[in-house]
């Protein structure tokens, strides 16, 4: 019956440092920090955004960045990736000798605007010095494509818009991209049209899949873009990072939530999960808030009643 | 791209008046319950689960289960069932001509067993009367099978089990099943092997999904089951009905956020998806707590910028 065919395996890319904690109003202390980047590389996560290279008049959140990067213990085969919005950000950045940079542009003009005060073929103007001065730096470079499903300006995105911010990057040579659903309006059929116009300029294994769980979607696009053969992913710890234009609302999709959906389905990830959702359990304390994952919650509760069980029987 | 094809059209049934409401502590009014049906009909629900016919010793919230349902202006066209554990509670049934009667079985030995006091096959046996005596009535009968996925007691549960259930309520007349992931541990390939297993004693008409958020994987279980061909769920607005094995934890999969799935996916539902969020958010209200909704408090968000947005540039 099933014909399906999905990956045997998936790498998650953990942006819960930087995507996560940049709009957080109260200060995250850099060695918490840090030692969230630690506890994620523990529970097995081979990629993980981890700061970025921007004003601290405009990100305050974000400007301990040389310090969490020197802070961190880094271990062989894991990839530590940064965002550098322009030159003055690359040159701090590579201080630090990051292993990616992640430049960003959207597939709405008015979300380009307003989020980077730039259209977007400024805004790939701006990136191309960037990305060859990486490039040449020996760091690889990694293109974030924001509102490639829906812009909360413009409302739906058409694919061919997508699929043309895709050109731009390959043209100044960003090696790979995310495909984001910025504001979580996508459905499963709506994000495979953006990947597919993606697939026209950069092939399955460097394309990833971001989603927002904004509308509760996150993992029924996943498994739809997992069909595409899609199998690069990124995703938040407990659901870091909440979405800017809907107060209370999910941003971010939970990297537990994700991981139980592919250890579900048979799919390897090296992830140990009740690790992973320890982590979400610990950062979500940390700053005070209940966890954004389900999964991490349930499994959490069902190790605790597991516990109490076995107690009463002894 | 897309050789994956999905039905045109979605039946929902809302269990929130009865699934959603029974395991609420503090009393729920009548009057609320039957303002819920009537929310949820004129939204555009097709199918609504009203209250069950059980002892109020076990479940005193649905004591009120005569008052509920002589309570409600019914619509044409609307079927209102109720659950009947046995012959006691489908005589008191009848005498409110619900459209439909509910049995419940599990697909594992030790939640029968924990939750209706008796193994498989007795509970089968105790419902055998109660399904004839309701279509001699001229009432249908739908069968629903929890735990087809796992269990809380005894882990996996392989399909053939979920089949062997499946055939028994064939076998005494049962006419449309539920296949229910109770506890929300389902991923889609298991959720589809469980279908698959009751698709040898019923047609894909007959056969509806019931998946819980628990662990964040019921709309990717959904989406799973639609390219199966499944065409009937079961969901509850705001997510009513916690998970009695998880604190705190997600049960029901939310109305709201199947909607915007099946919307997304051009799928007909006949239901205003905004109503409906409308009628989540005022359910929530009544019973003080945050909707379990992320599409319903994401939508509600939207318009509330929306709407602040026109009057600021009034």
């Amino acid at each position: 019956m099933n014909l399906t065919t999905y990956p045997r395996r998936v790498r998650l890319i953990d942006v819960g440092p930087r995507d996560g904690l940049q709009n957080e109003k109260q200060p995250v202390p850099t060695a918490v920090k840090v030692e969230l980047v630690h506890r994620l590389q523990a529970a097995g996560l081979r990629e993980i955004e981890v700061t970025s290279y921007v004003s601290p008049k405009w990100v305050p959140q974000m400007a301990d960045n040389h310090a969490v990067m020197q802070g961190i213990e880094r271990r062989a085969g894991v990839r530590y990736s940064v965002l550098t919005p322009n030159m003055k950000g690359l040159e701090a950045a590579l201080q630090d000798r990051p292993d990616e940079i992640v430049v960003f542009g959207a597939a709405s003009e008015a979300f380009s605007q307003r989020n980077i005060n730039c259209s977007i073929a400024e805004s790939i103007e701006r990136f191309a010095p960037v990305v060859e001065a990486a490039r040449n730096a020996g760091i690889a470079v990694r293109g974030a494509m924001s509102c490639t499903v829906g812009c909360p300006f413009e409302g739906d995105i058409p694919p061919e818009r997508v699929g043309m911010l895709a050109r731009l990057m390959k043209d100044i040579g960003v090696q790979r991209v995310d495909v984001a659903d910025t504001i979580g309006v996508g459905t499963p059929l709506k994000v495979q049209r953006a990947i597919e116009a993606v697939l026209a300029h950069y092939d399955i294994d460097h394309v990833s899949g971001h989603f927002h769980d904004t509308y509760g979607q996150a993992l029924a696009n996943t498994l739809a873009a997992l069909q595409m053969g899609v199998w690069n992913f990124q995703c938040s710890v407990a659901g870091l990072g909440g979405c800017p234009y809907a107060p209370g609302a999910t941003g971010n999709v939970a990297t537990e939530d994700v991981v139980y959906l592919l250890h579900g389905l048979g799919i390897d990830t090296g992830i140990d999960l009740l690790a992973l959702a320890e982590t979400g359990a610990w950062i979500s304390e940390q700053l005070g808030r209940p966890t954004g994952s389900r999964a991490g919650r349930a499994l959490l509760a069902r190790r605790a009643r597991a516990t109490s069980a076995g107690e009463q029987g002894a």
